[in-house]
């Protein structure tokens, strides 16, 4: 947005109201206040839809053309006067006016500056109610590519980790007490998984989006002879939608974006609370970059995991957005209701800060320093195989499994007592609570061989993680 | 839920610590408190999910035996058992204990009681992780398919409303303002069209959640020899989940079940709100039966819309309930955390009520009395045909319609100075402000004239309104 | 904030990254990346905090001296620097820079090009966690006072209204269902109290935030032996925090002035709801001023109450603004973390919002055009004073409250079935329900005498509303 | 609770319809029918009322009597009959009904069983609305003395602890990394402060919330003489409400009750976030005793933090009930709407959920077992008195605190370099640096001497920290 120049905001607001009027009719006695200006006005927000508001009446002046409702010259100029209208916006020259309230106003006032009285045929047969409401698809529409584009990008750089690390055996933890031995590559998979439902939730949403609105007018339709399909097909819709009053008063095609963002804001911030932990003294897993840290400004010995940090913070922001157009939705009566203006930033704002956070959480991974040595470290802590041997009392001695739970964790406080580890535990002290005990069960005692173990589909043996890794490769990227 | 029997709260907390602790082994040396047992219990909760439970379960048992993890005696008396344990719950007979904590320990504590041995082995090759992930599923997929049904039901009655009321004139508001004449029919199938999109959520929730958790175990898959592919199969999920950290951590399904449910609710309290005001003195477009109204404790003669209002308001409730499992979920480090124990409340509630509120929706929409009469004499007021008048210039006199727009305005300002309607006004007025008006205006000037015309695409006009309901009827019936 | 110039964007962000570095020290061999730039600069943001900033550095300086840390020589060019920082700010010759991240470093950064080396010695004794807790907190309190101003003029707006209507009838609604006659004054008046208890939340909000953080250093105090009460006394804080590791850590403040602001937002949006139905063709008991509506650009005869519905729709947006920040705090280990970087533009944005709010809420019922006529014709419809009635049966006859509101009940019946009100019913169909009514009945039926029956404490006839709205002047103004 | 008897579901929905209607006088024709119970009744709910209820109604009755509004006799009738209620629904003799919707209709309804006629005096001059409303004032109020209590019993247990490690040293952290040594009792006191604001806002709601809506009466108030200082006066409320509309029509105590809730709950999550992560094996600093952890079914060796974790995620359920009722109010018209019904369950659960995470907390706090051994030797990681060196350059040098943040910078980084502590580098390394550093800089380079020398006002010293638990002792228990 940086070749947008900012908006004119009108010196003196009773004349800007009377411009504004000018649009409107003859009617309005009064002009309207500084106050109602800053409340009303769109532009500052919604002049991001101007290729997209700009290709939509492109498509609309063709279609009235075509079906002989304008004359072939003044499309032919409406035409040529958007393209010029692009091609200043983008080139920064511009000015956005407030007293011209939205996007919609200031183009159309620009085209008849330039064209003249053709300009004023272009609204025939639409309202600014169908016309936003196509605008605002069209560019979730955008912004759903681009995600999903981003989110291709952080599966590659995590199936790329998760391939370097299939054999890397680190803590798995529930309750943020280590529980099993996992691979980290095993661990990174699990967040492609839940990033390719996120981009399945975008690809639904895109989908059911995808309908045009246009040519439901204000409400009602219109007697104008208009070819909605084919408005439809040239701006890429799957076909009109199916009923006037739903196409301009329903906003549910954002909420359903908002929603699938929030889930998948949510999803980043549990990977960047895996990052900060991992990063704190007691971990140590892993190193982030220079980039993706900071320093303190009196603390100089501090690197700070600012960039996963931020990553963290920012879903309650991109829930917040949710929940904002949620209560301004809510029990609002059809059709258009002013209210619905404050449909769009919420929406601006969590693309933009989802865009930023899938951009630093894919920088991350790919800058990240692995510690192998402290992963395998902290597997020597808590009895972590201790699952292992109530699966052999299991498999091997027959045990019932919640006998052999029970086994366990009596052997578990006699090495705690003891101040050792499971398996050094003399064959003697196992024997005291369940004698058939044998040497076999030291096989399943180290971390490498539970891991290895684990070859159940889904499981975290290295070479489950690998064929996960070269199947998601295959699936996703 | 009537049939399930109230937990019975353990008289000592101390004691049934014990009782609880005898299940988790012989590490503990204190007991829970009672404060614990409050905070910590879920089987108030989660017993909903006994259905669920027990399928599972035997599903898995039929699974271990067909491995040969688990001997055919042992299956088949688990099997059994489970058979009873159902029965007891169904029949009220089954006694729920908090000091056991969950339906999981609930129902296997119960099924070692009646057939001893074998149930310690029921647990094999699993963990409440991967079962309760499991039973989540199958509930929320169960409820799936129970709202969809309701929806259905929604949309014929709405449908069926429709096509009464194709023909019935009424004002389209924005701003709810009276913006155009529109028929009632097309409004409806407005909603006919919003609840088609949710039921279009719902699917694809069910979709991407019905994959299984089972055999994920822990967290890291199991070293026993199990086939998820059949237990999969037995529980009609689509396939086992690929990643077992991803499986036992991730709660996206039940994230994206509220989404939609909130959208969903949004609707609903839309359509609530319009009843409230339809039924208010200043509309009187309906009436709602007595068995949708109540009466005042002090004023006999109001007949209040509580069922209406009760949707509009516990959309609210819905949103609070997404939002709060949102919450839990933010910043969880993998894999299982207890605070996920907070996941199931938000999801009931939110069933409940929707299961409500989509069931008295239905209910106030067959029962309607519409009073056409009304709705027919406030389309008198508001010079509700400008629109019509400014197409008319366009299409008969060749106005560019800004132009078209601004001599309307000149004339409802007329009208409305003279107290009288547009097509009162004499044409000699008319042609002051645009001296080729002629006679034929006449012809748009009427409601019905208006609505008539709007033949486009999902437009208004009673024809096309006709066949939307056809095309409704045909999808989504 | 319109004299301050954009921020500068680094062209080369690894450059810039390089300057940033600068400050911290000579540690990273890396540089921070555009994305890092774009996601960690809060200076965009924080710039507001420019005043709270340099007011604060200058008390922190002038104790520094009194205090013996710094030499006055230092002391008085760091003051005269600051200075000269805020009026480059304020006259819109301060370039901002991303690189620079923060208001602090970019304020410390330009006052060390103006006076040098004493700069560097600003920053003892302090670090940016109390410093950013310091402004955020004077900022808050400026807006606090704002806001109380602004609700203070709103309520002004309001008494002045009631004065004017306090004998105005018009139908009061439970369920939108005309209930009992009240007055337009009376009616005015309840959101006086509750704009009342709004500021007297603001009030608290205020004194509880009103203590200062500067001292805390980063975390832990600081071995300088600084004076926090005179730094405190000079920047109008009650008292220093009490606890260093509290004072950079909690931002409970903002979640309780977010709160205050969420409740007023609600209120708000109550009375623009009103707001939009009196404006309805079902009510038209006001009409909006053409300063707070505006026209359709097809529909030429609509006047929308576009203010009155954007503030309905902007609570949502404030409670986002609030749910946001909740979310960001909700589980965040002491003390500061990035995450909390997302403290303040909720904040702003809220406090954006209501201001507007406000304003546009007084500049509404200032312009207010009251139609009494259709407020009194309302009250002909409903039976309006049948509660009436019931209490005459109580106060007269000695009849139970639930048998009179029974007998109402059926007289109401009755009047409904022969299509007239209630005062039109002969005293023979009255006595056919209840024998001893007697012509006594009639002086209680119309809706004048029902509204200067009801002289209870805080009732609507029109003696008390006038003394209400006179102790309303007297508390308020 | 437990005392009450389930409520009893009316068999055949159409007779209790009828039953109702009795109640509501003759107008009904028609019946309820089960969807409308299920939605519409809030018995199961409001019930919790019955104390407020009852009361409030002896306070009303007895007023009517004094005011000569009913006699002595029916008054005393009533009030035995209330006080033959109350023992039933104390007993777990009363049978709530779902016809009767609610706690006032079924109190009433069986005070007519129990004393006859006069029971239908009772509700003179008063209506549903307002006594609802005094009832829901009542049970927060005794909401907000039960949490305060709770909260004074959590902060004496964080001062008790305070006390006994005021001189236990840990490190401080920012961004999860060790910033600087601190005391255990210090890091424990911040929590006591801000539980000490949450004890402020609480009151602050008590204070606000304090006045009584009752005689408001339906919504205008009521031409009997009642006399509504006096019920205020009975009922412990600081006065009359001042607008009858005003308080029948908000929820503001109810939304500032849930903003205060939110806000605490937000606080405790903090607090237990941390205690899952000191508990965790890369901390270790504290043990939870058994009483708050809980085995696993699979991995015998773990020990989780539950409750922690529990207190933890139901934040996220607080902050949703918030967000709930926000929503339901938000633009609702006065006065009275059955949306409101939706107000009571959010803050029923609001307060359940924080009376159990207090006590918890409480408990946790108690039981904690404090490894100081572990908390100490984590200070030798990370360069944690880095500013002490800073700060000690500045006071023994005179450099100012940039250059010499740059100096220690630099020494850290040869430190990190030679794999040794600050304290360790050979003097002759540190003058490489700066020439002029000597011997003295040993005095500051150990966590003790750090956290001894913080001796500002707030700051961490143990001296700091024992006054700092004795004033919070004198203040807050």
């Amino acid at each position: 947005m940086s070749a947008i120049k900012p908006t004119e905001t009108a010196a003196s607001p009773r004349t800007a109201g009377s411009a504004a009027n000018s649009m409107w009719g003859g009617r309005f006695a009064g002009g309207a206040d500084r106050v109602m200006e800053a409340i009303n006005a769109s532009i500052d927000i919604d002049r991001r839809f101007y290729r997209q508001d700009i290709r939509a009446s492109q498509a609309h002046a063709a279609m009235l053309v075509a079906q002989g409702i304008v004359s072939a010259e003044d499309g032919a100029a409406i035409h040529r006067g958007l393209d010029q209208v692009l091609a200043e916006i983008e080139e920064g020259r511009f000015t956005f006016s407030r007293a011209l309230e939205d996007i919609h106003m200031n183009v159309e006032a620009r085209l008849k500056e330039i064209v003249g009285e053709p300009a004023g045929r272009l609204h025939t047969a639409r309202s600014r109610n169908d016309q936003v409401a196509t605008d605002f698809r069209l560019w979730v529409r955008d912004a759903l590519d681009g995600l999903d584009e981003r989110l291709r990008d952080l599966q590659a750089a995590l199936i790329g980790r998760a391939e370097q690390e299939a054999g890397t055996l680190m803590p798995g933890y529930t309750h943020l007490q280590a529980a099993q031995p996992v691979t980290f590559g095993h661990h990174l998979l699990a967040y492609v998984e839940m990033l390719g439902r996120d981009r399945g939730r975008l690809a639904d949403c895109r989908e059911r989006l995808n309908e045009s609105p246009l040519g439901a007018a204000a409400l009602a339709g219109t007697s104008f002879p208009i070819d909605r399909e084919a408005t439809a097909r040239a701006l890429g819709f799957d076909r009109p939608m199916a009923n006037s009053i739903d196409a301009v008063s329903d906003r549910d095609f954002a909420l359903e974006f908002l929603s699938a963002l929030s889930i998948l804001a949510v999803h980043l911030s549990r990977f960047a609370e895996e990052l900060v932990l991992w990063c704190s003294e007691g971990f140590r897993f892993v190193g982030l970059s220079d980039a993706f840290t900071t320093g303190s400004s009196i603390m100089p010995q501090k690197r700070n995991p600012d960039a996963a940090e931020l990553v963290r913070g920012k879903a309650g922001r991109v829930i917040g957005d949710l929940n904002a157009l949620l209560i301004v939705m809510k029990g609002l009566p059809l059709t258009y209701g002013k209210d619905m203006q404050e449909d769009k930033e919420p929406v601006f704002d969590a693309v933009d800060t989802l865009d930023l956070c899938i951009a630093a959480t894919a920088g991350m991974v790919r800058d990240l320093a692995v510690d192998r040595e402290r992963m395998r470290k902290a597997l020597s802590a808590g009895f972590i195989t201790a699952t292992d041997l109530a699966d052999w009392l299991v498999r091997e001695l027959g045990l019932p499994f919640r006998e052999a739970h029970h086994v366990t964790g009596s052997l578990v406080a006699k090495a705690e007592a003891a101040g050792c580890d499971l398996a050094a535990l003399p064959l003697a002290e196992l024997r005291s609570v369940e004698p058939r005990i044998h040497e076999g069960v030291l096989s399943v005692l180290t971390p490498e061989q539970a891991v290895a173990s684990r070859v159940s589909l889904g499981g975290t043996a290295p070479e489950r993680v690998r064929e996960a890794a070269a199947a998601a490769r295959e699936r996703w990227l």
